[in-house]
C-alpha cells in the first residue's frame, strides 16, 4: 500500500484525537499517554475512552467509540492486544481515518497470524495504523504529545522515525540538550501497515521538515525504502543510524538472520548512493541534525582549526584526517594577519595555536582571519567557549566577581561574532567547549551557534556535512538551500 | 637520565612549596596559581616569591628564592622564559629538588637550544624539571594544586600524565562528572627533562595509585617508555590515547614527519605487547578508568545484555560483536528463572528484552539472573537506571509526588542491588542510562556502581577491561587484584 502525502499530512496534525483505553490508574498507558497530551498543550481536542470512568484528569470520557462526536481524526489504542481488532474495526465504522496502536503483543512476541488478522481488518475498515507496538507520535505543528514516554522534546524543523521505542526516547531527550527541536517523531513500532517509507516521503513533502533521521532495525520493502530515501535527500538531509547488523543483533531484532547477514554492504551502498548520512550511535543522529538545521554546507574538505591550546589541535588534525577531511596550509595573507594577533613565537601552521592567550579578542580576530582565509571550506574553533563556563563554576571562585563578568561577556561577544562569521563567510562554523552546559544557548543570537562537548562530535558533523554537500554538487542539487545565510 | 621512584614520591609529595612569580594581578598566572592551591586546600606550606610585594592572597611573600626558608620541595617557576634558567641556578643553590616550570618559549617555540641549555643548567644545580611549558601538576594526597587552570579534581586511585596542558585539562574536569578521582596528575609539558619513563615507574611503584592514563602526542626514548609501561601493567591497568599519528597531526604536535610517518603499527604493536588498553579520545580515558576503578575484571568474553527496551539489546548486540566480545545464548536453568518474572511472550533471548515493563522488581529479578548464569562473564544492564530520573524530570510532572518517591526507592534499591550482585556473581555489572545525572552517584552504597551514558560507551569499557584480563591471564599475572570482591 502506497500512502499519499496528504494523508499523512491529516495523520501528523490531528486536532480531534481520540484514546481508546484511557485510564483513571496513574501507572497505566492508558492515564500516562494522557497526561502526555494534556501537559503538552496541545493545540486540539482530546476524546478518552472508558467504559466505566466519567471524568479523567478533568476530560469528559466516553463510553464507547460509537459514541464519540464525529471527525475524530486519530484514535490512540492503549487497550489489551486482544480487542484492537475489535477496536480498529469500531474507529472505521465511526470513520476515523488513523490509528496509533500502542498496544503490544503482535508479530514481535510470535503472534505474526494475529498481526495479518489486524491489517486486513484494519484496510477492510480503511483505517490506517501507526504500530501496532508503537511508543506513540509527536507533532511539533499542533504540540500533540501522543507518547508513552514523559519526555517534551523541543519544536523545531527535525523529523525523526525510530523503530525502536526507547531509542527514539532517548534521542528526543538528547535534543532537548542538544538544541535540536523536532517537528514530528513517530515511533513506528511493528511497521504492519504504515512503513517507514510512507513516513520519509511525507517528511520530504513537508516544507517544515528541514533535516529527516531514522533509526531502523530492518527494512521489509527495500526498494520502497531506498526510492522513499532519494525523495528525502533531493531535498534535504537524511542521516540513518542502522543496527541489527551482527547475525546477534539481527536475531534481537527478530530478522532473518541468513537474510541479514550478507547486507549491512549492500545496505551501505544503498546508503551511499542515495546520499544518507550514516550515524552510529544517537548521538550521531542529534549532532548531525543540530549542524544541518543551524548551518551552512562546507563547499569542500578543508577545514581551519584554531585551537586555545595545543593538544586539542592535534588531536582534531588527527581526527580530520582519519575523517578524510583536509587541514590545509593557509595562505600567505591569512598568515600575515595571524601573525599581527598571535605572540611572534606562534607556529604558523594550521591548526592555529592560541598558545593559551587569555586575549579573547586575539582569539576572534584569528578565528575571523581563518574563516575568511580562500583556503578553508569550515572552520572549528576549540576551547574559547566555555571559557567563561570554566572560570565561573571554579568552586571557590578563583576569580572575582568582575574578571567572571568579563569573561562573560567576552564569551557572550565572541558567540554573536561566530554567528556574524557564519554570515559573512557563508561557511560553517563549529564550536568545541569542554563544558556540556555550553552546548545549549537560548539566545536569538545563538541562532547560528553549534557547540559540541568534544573535537570527536565536531569532526564527525563537518564531514557528515560534507558528505552531503559532496552528493548535492554530483546531482546538480541546489534544492537544499534552507541555511545558506542571505546573500 | 634514569629517576628512581623514591625521587618523585618526593616531587609528588612536596610539602613546601615556592611559587616563584607570585603575581599580585589576578588576570597573572603567577596569582590564578596562588589562587588554585590556597582554594585547593593544599596540606602544606606555600612560599610565593617577588621581589615587589609583600603579600599577596594573605601570604607572606619573600623577595627572591635566596630568602626562602629552607627545606623547599619544589619550586613552581612562571617567570617569563629569559630568566627561567637563572631562577633554576639559584633553586639549585637553595636545595630545592624540584621545579615545575610554567614558562613557555623553549623547544615548543622554535628554541630547543635554549631548552637544552635550561636542562644542562639544571642538571648541574642539581634540580630536576617537569617541563617547561607546562600546565603544572596535582597531587591528590597533598591536595597540591600547583595548576594554570582551575579545576578541582576529585580524589582516588588514578594517575594521569598529559603531553597537553588542555587535553590534561578536559580529563581532570571530564573526571568530575564521571566520579574517577585523581590520585596524581601531571602536564609533562616538553619533558625536557623528567619524561614519561619516570611519571610511569612512579606510577607502578606508588601503591595509591589503582589504574594509569597518559595522553600521547610523541615519545623520544620509545623503548625506556615501552619498559616503564610494562612495568606498570604488571602491576595495574594502563590506558593510552596517543595522537600526532596523522602527517599534519604529527605537524602539528611538531613532531618530525619523516620519523612519525611509519610509527602508528609500530606503536599499536609495543601498545597490545604490553598489555596497555589504548583510548580514542578524553571520554574513553575516563570511561575506562572508571570501570577499571570499581569493578572486577570480566573473566571472559560473554556478555548478558538485560534491557528495558528492544532497540538498545540490538544496539548494543551489534556494539559488543564489532567489538570483539560476545553474546551468547542463556542456559536453560537461567532461562526458567527469567520465565518466572517475565512475561510468558519474552523472547527468551539474550539480549534480555523486559519489554518495556513498569515492574522494577522484574527488573532485578532479571539482572540478578543474568549475573548468575554460568554463560555469562559481564553484565550490561540498560534504561533500568534512569528510569526515575526521566520520570521525576518529566516538566509539569505527568506523575504525581507519590509515584515519583517510589520510583525513585525502585532506582535506590536497584543500584544496590548491582552493588551486591557484583560482590557476589564478582563479575562487571554496568549500567546504561540516558540522563547524563545519573552517572554521579555521591552515595557509599554506589561504590560499586559504573553507570555510561550510552550503549557505546558501556560495550568500549567491557572491551576495555576483557583485554587487560586476557593480557593479564596470558602473563599470569594476579597482582592487579585490587577491585576483586572479598571471596
Amino acid at each position: 500500500m502506497s500512502i499519499s502525502d496528504r494523508d499523512l499530512a491529516r495523520l501528523f496534525s490531528a486536532k480531534r484525537v481520540a484514546l481508546i483505553g484511557a485510564s483513571a490508574n496513574p501507572v497505566k498507558w492508558g492515564s500516562i499517554i494522557l497526561s502526555n497530551i494534556r501537559l503538552g498543550h496541545f493545540n486540539g481536542q482530546v476524546f478518552p475512552v472508558n467504559p466505566r470512568e466519567k471524568e479523567i484528569q478533568g476530560y469528559k470520557v466516553y463510553p464507547d467509540v460509537a459514541s464519540l462526536p464525529d471527525g475524530v481524526d486519530l484514535a490512540v489504542i492503549a487497550v489489551p492486544a486482544s480487542v484492537v481488532m475489535e477496536t480498529i474495526r469500531e474507529c472505521g465504522y465511526k470513520g476515523i481515518p488513523f490509528a496509533i496502536v500502542i498496544s503490544a503483543g503482535f508479530r514481535e512476541a510470535g503472534n505474526p497470524d494475529k498481526e495479518n488478522a489486524l491489517v486486513e481488518a484494519a484496510r477492510a475498515s480503511n483505517v490506517k495504523i501507526v504500530g501496532p507496538n508503537t511508543m506513540g507520535i509527536f507533532s511539533g505543528g499542533t504540540g500533540l504529545h501522543a507518547l508513552m514516554p514523559p519526555v517534551r522534546p523541543p519544536v523545531g524543523g527535525f523529523a525523526f522515525l525510530s523503530q525502536s521505542g526507547n531509542i527514539g526516547t532517548q534521542t528526543l531527550a538528547l535534543g532537548g540538550i542538544n538544541q535540536v527541536g523536532f517537528r514530528y517523531y513517530v515511533s513506528s513500532g511493528n511497521e504492519a501497515d504504515l512503513a517507514i517509507h510512507d513516513y520519509l516521503d511525507f517528511f520530504a513533502s513537508d516544507p517544515e521538515v528541514k533535516v529527516v533521521g531514522a533509526y531502523i532495525e530492518g527494512v521489509t520493502d527495500g526498494r520502497a525504502f531506498y526510492e522513499a530515501a532519494k525523495r528525502v535527500t533531493g531535498k534535504k538531509p537524511l542521516v540513518i543510524y542502522k543496527s541489527g547488523e551482527s547475525m546477534e543483533g539481527a536475531r534481537a531484532a527478530g530478522s532473518h538472520c541468513g537474510a541479514m547477514a550478507s547486507s549491512p554492504r549492500i545496505f551501505q551502498g544503498a546508503l551511499d548512493q542515495a546520499g544518507i548520512v550514516r550515524a552510529y550511535g544517537t548521538e550521531h543522529i542529534v549532532d548531525f541534525a543540530r549542524a544541518f538545521l543551524y548551518l551552512p554546507l562546507p563547499k569542500g574538505l578543508r577545514v581551519g582549526i584554531v585551537s586555545w591550546g595545543g593538544g586539542w589541535g592535534v588531536v582534531t588534525t588527527d581526527l580530520c584526517r582519519k575523517a578524510g577531511l583536509q587541514v590545509p596550509r593557509l595562505d600567505q595573507e591569512t598568515l600575515e594577519k595571524l601573525d599581527k594577533v598571535l605572540p611572534e613565537y606562534w607556529s604558523r601552521g594550521n591548526p592555529v595555536d592560541l598558545v593559551g592567550s587569555l586575549d579573547l579578542n586575539a582569539h576572534m580576530k584569528a578565528l575571523e582571519a581563518v574563516a575568511l582565509s580562500p583556503n578553508v571550506d569550515a572552520v572549528l574553533t576549540l576551547g574559547t567557549i566555555g571559557g567563561a563556563t570554566l572560570i565561573k563554576n571554579s568552586s571557590g571562585s578563583v576569580f572575582g566577581r568582575a574578571l567572571i563578568a568579563a569573561a562573560e561577556a567576552a564569551d557572550a561577544a565572541f558567540r554573536e561574532r561566530i554567528s556574524d562569521l557564519i554570515e559573512k563567510s557563508r561557511k560553517p562554523i563549529i564550536g568545541v567547549s569542554m563544558k556540556n552546559e555550553d552546548l545549549q544557548d537560548g539566545s536569538s543570537s545563538g541562532q547560528r551557534l553549534v557547540v559540541y562537548s568534544s573535537p570527536e562530535r565536531g569532526v564527525r558533523a563537518i564531514a557528515a556535512m560534507a558528505k552531503y554537500q559532496s552528493f548535492c554538487k554530483a546531482r546538480g542539487l541546489n534544492a537544499w538551500l534552507g541555511n545558506e545565510p542571505a546573500a
